[in-house]
């Protein structure tokens, strides 16, 4: 069975993003090569998809890298990437000509795809396609568990967010807003600062580059010290915020985008005392490992959204032409809001 | 209303040891005084102890320095210590003379005390009265809340735990082995390595100054890596073991005593990544946050220990003389099992 749609466009070939070598390091454009494959066949049993969007991600560095990770994409490949998509045409009963979704479609054009690369279905009435890999995607999924599954707020409690502006953090920091508490947001530019102040829920937005001492910034900004540290950055940065965590405090990791190479591992403060003497509780998570989590999150996200309670930005590169330099750019914080591909 | 006994001994004296100045590091002989205070008067609404044991613990290294800590000793105070004592003399109706008790009695031959220096009412039918400071004290309520409520042991996850003759760590070993877990203890001597293995629980123990490669050793002794790392030392030694651990593995800090100096904070590898990719939680704790759950660990520790399956070891010095060199003495590693003295 198979229900073909005329494609929408006249496309005869498959514009794909390919990975020619590991990275060291941040992923620079020498890794990727942009090539022009044929126009794939849907696959019995799968489908075929449209990408509209695909993701932009700072675990990608991990992907790339010739290091132990918790995910890996092999020289050869297509880029590996969640995307929303349209479904154009069908060999599986799970779904339709029409149908929208959000899973694995990769840097490319379109995705000839098994049903287990899908996640789930969108819809695009509730959110545009775009929020569907922002909001309602990965970004905001791990904003939420990061910040309610491990960070335990408690109305009242001091909230502080690393790459505040970012993909993540500029939900957590509404998520934080509305969860009652005392938000900064650390972010590296003066449009920045404004934009987490105005848009994203920060009370409080610095610009770490700004500050010769980040440290009495943050504490300055947190007069009752910090409950809940939400850390995408790890390193230096990190290492201003440890230090002003109050007894008790959560720490989420979430990522470790300031440090370009963990190969070999890089020194830094010892935690251990702190960890002791303050109680801390440290936990790393991957969003992969909470995905069962996903449709109850996205009703509460939805709701809100809808209800003009969250808001979000994208920053949208036209054409894959783009795509190989596009992970520098994240991890040189060139983007505001979330980093997407128009392929 | 005062209840007073014939004291047992004819003392007009109390030799105490008191604090005369901050310790760099881990305190020395000279950061101490023995003294002899007259015999002191029982306080209108307080008691009379005669101290039978007091307590040597790695903690006090943070009460006697400059830095900041969760608890803290000044100088001219005697010195602070959990003890286990008897009633001599009661001018409160809470306890009568001859009651056993643990509680804040220092290092001195007897305690004039008020009632809330007590913690809790020992009985010396469950246990002998240095076992309410070894397995019963905070040792073993450490052991047992460290392991269950920090670590969330399953039956067949790999235990590793430093310091594993030591106060804490022969329970840890002990419990864990109870739960169903392979236990993989690291100690400082072949004697302890023994011992570990003989009667603290361990599977098998590490003698770490012994080994050139201490990580090589963990990974033999553990070949299904590890799920919970019980850490009281910190520093090299702990990171050989970071290394091995498990995705979703659990770390319990339970103290840093391998690093003898935390002012200025010494560096070591950076933990942000491991954290994140292997989905780490990383805990510390302090047992006097937890003490409501006392009397149901000494009931489940009683029994056990009255069963037979709980031993334990005890170090004793014998006179306050000994005392101000007990803390270098635990630091050095030089005890076997539960170091205390006998006032």
């Amino acid at each position: 069975m198979s229900l073909k749609a005329p494609h929408p466009s006249q496309s005869t070939t498959n514009r794909q993003v390919q990975i020619v070598k590991r990275a060291v390091g941040v992923p620079t454009e020498d890794v990727f090569e942009v090539v022009e494959a044929p126009f794939p066949e849907c696959p019995e049993g799968g489908l075929l998809v449209e990408v509209l969007f695909a993701a932009v991600d700072t675990g990608m560095r991990g992907w790339l890298t010739a290091e132990k990770n918790y995910m890996t994409v092999s020289d050869g490949e297509t880029m590996r990437a969640n995307g929303v998509g349209r479904v154009i045409e069908s060999k599986c009963p799970e779904w339709k000509i029409g149908d929208h979704l959000f899973g694995w479609l990769g840097w490319q054009q379109y995705a000839a795809i098994m049903p287990d690369k899908v996640l789930w279905e969108i819809s695009l009435e509730d959110a545009p396609a775009e929020v569907w890999l922002s909001l309602l995607g990965m970004n905001g999924l791990t904003a939420w568990l990061g910040l309610h599954l491990f960070g335990m707020p408690v109305a009242g409690d001091t909230l502080v967010v690393t790459t505040a502006a970012g993909g993540v953090g500029s939900v957590v920091g509404q998520l934080g807003r509305l969860a009652g508490l005392h938000t900064v947001g650390l972010t590296g530019s003066p449009e920045k600062v404004s934009l987490a102040e105005t848009e994203f829920g920060y009370a409080k937005a610095i610009d770490y580059r700004a500050e010769a001492d980040l440290g009495s910034a943050v504490a300055a900004a947190c007069p009752d010290g910090i409950d809940i540290f939400f850390d995408s950055t790890g390193g230096g940065m990190s290492d201003a915020i440890f230090d002003r965590l109050n007894v008790g405090a959560r720490i989420i990791q979430c990522g470790t985008a300031s440090v370009a190479n963990w190969q070999p591992v890089p020194t830094g403060p010892r935690r251990e005392r702190s960890v002791l003497v303050k109680r801390l509780s440290w936990q790393g998570f991957l969003v992969f490992d909470h995905l069962a989590r996903a449709t109850t999150i996205h009703q509460e996200l939805v709701t809100a959204f809808r209800a003009g309670k969250l808001t979000v930005r994208h920053d949208i590169l036209e054409g894959l032409d783009k795509a190989p330099g596009a992970i520098a750019k994240l991890y040189r914080g060139d983007n505001t809001g979330r980093l997407l591909i128009r392929p």
